[in-house]
């Protein structure tokens, strides 16, 4: 029997591609999507698929999210200002996007029943960890950037919802995602100055910066694979390979698949910016447990999300 | 040079404390209250200084914090939402009042470029603690309650706006507090049980939980000690006294000190209400290597308080 599922964000890079895994595994889903950053082209096959419905609403309104949990079993929260990096440019937005929609979903899922949440968090919430490979029970952190600490506000409320009122929860901690459909971060970056002037790319930092990287269809069914065999109440999981590069590795990747030898020029300083991480290797023996392993490395999801750049993202020339 | 500091929640128990000792160690103080469940009689004697200004306000409205920090080089932030036990009957509520509410004050403090805030957060953060006595890195808990989450999102904001826009931040975490001026909590509970059957007392959970307890001056001592020794950017305290007490010895002290001898009944369980922790106990090796340490013991807190609530709140036969 089908069971009806909701995924925010679901215009998303994470959103839109639980989606289509759930309407092929047979499922009802219902999307919301507020279209600030997501796309309609994401959602293409599901909106040919009588079983999806989309709502086209700000979960910032209380009556949206209720609307959207309507006869809903799991949540999958992946509504997110995933903008990292300016967090500072805007100093309340990680609180509202981040910290007061999760409460708003949190409170729709109270009131109509919903029984389980899966929430995208982030490897972030560690601040400067000072465990590497980084475990989820790891030293209480202090939070460096305004997005690690709307996250870990947002983990706290699912926390006390779940002890609070029984909802179940999976808290999923995500290295950088790459692949099909990856709209922001710094491989499409490094993508757009390359297309734009192929003889010279710039980074910010040092280029030393050491990160962890994992494939979207990796990550997703990392997710299933837990959901499907956990029956605790809370439930955290690091989701990652078991492997980091350095950003200049990752420049390597990008050029030689590209074809092009720029001169590269290093803005310096060990981070890129306020709250930058310079290390991010988590621990993912908890998830590997379970019997998920990733099938792509970092190297070839680096190469998998420059092929969908090429496509997705041609040359205006 | 005098310095104006800020106090919010200047109304409370803890708040009223730290408005009283600023005044006397020469500073200019606004403070600002909601008097939702301030009294005006705990700042009688700041309200007949000079120095002191009083702005009655809801943090909650974002013009009302910017102009309570007008000037202001130091804020105290104590305003919050107290009432730990009754989370789940109003569960927006810890959100609002201890997150949202922080988030304005920090906003508000960018703004007007103060340079530090000392913040109220709680044990309750450590959850069901692994590590007992638990220290300030302990590992990443999982949240029990929605007052607990709700200050770890406000400690996180805080530490994020420490390391985006420089501002130096205390985080404080206490146990439960007694003293002069204390309104609510186990022991007020117990106190007007028995002013009312003065032959029996009902108990939450099974009398075996085991708590810590700070009387209220030697708190307020701990946090203007950390605050005059540290040039560190985030700094943060768990403070409390090195022992703790069974809620039966609390019991038995207050009936001493009230001469009673009640019969005792028992709600049952190990906790006393959904998120209540049944065993508080913080590491506070931190802040006694700055040379502080506690001057009461609990059942001298304890009885202190009773004293305190004999004379504040008489029988009303």
């Amino acid at each position: 029997m089908s069971v009806r599922h909701l995924v925010t964000g679901c215009a998303g890079f994470v959103g839109s591609t639980i989606v289509d895994r759930l309407l092929r595994d047979g499922h009802d889903v219902v999307g919301i999507d507020d279209f600030s950053t997501g796309r309609e082209d994401f959602l293409t096959a599901a909106l040919a698929n009588p079983r999806f419905r989309l709502l086209r609403a700000d979960l910032l309104d209380p009556a949206a999210s209720f609307e959207a949990a309507e006869g809903v079993d799991t949540v999958f929260h992946m509504a997110a200002n995933a903008d990292v990096r300016f967090g500072t440019d805007h100093p309340t937005r990680d609180f509202e996007q981040n910290a007061r929609v999760t409460l708003n979903v949190l409170e729709a899922m109270r009131r109509r029943g919903a029984r389980r949440i899966a929430f995208a968090s982030t490897g972030s919430i560690y601040g400067e960890a000072k465990v590497i490979p980084t475990p989820e029970d790891a030293p209480l952190p202090i939070q460096t950037s305004l997005y690690g600490a709307s996250k870990m506000a947002a983990e706290s409320f699912i926390e006390a919802y779940s002890e609070g009122f029984g909802i179940q929860s999976f808290v999923f901690r995500f290295v950088s995602l790459l692949g099909e459909r990856y709209t922001h971060g710094h491989v499409v970056d490094f993508f757009r100055q390359l297309r734009e002037h192929p003889d010279r790319l710039h980074v910010l930092g040092d280029g030393k910066q050491r990160k962890s990287y994992l494939y979207i269809f990796d990550c997703v069914d990392a997710m299933m694979q837990a959901m499907a065999t956990s029956s605790e109440r809370v439930n955290i999981y690091n989701l990652g390979t078991d492997e980091y590069c350095e950003v200049n590795d990752s420049i390597a990747w990008i050029c030689e698949e590209l074809g092009l030898r720029p001169a590269i020029t290093y803005a310096g300083g060990r981070q890129g910016w306020i709250g930058d991480n310079p290390f991010i290797f988590l621990d993912t023996a908890r998830i590997r447990a379970t019997g998920w392993k990733p099938t792509l490395s970092i190297r070839q999801a680096v190469e998998r999300t420059v092929k969908f750049l090429r496509e997705f993202e041609p040359s205006v020339s």
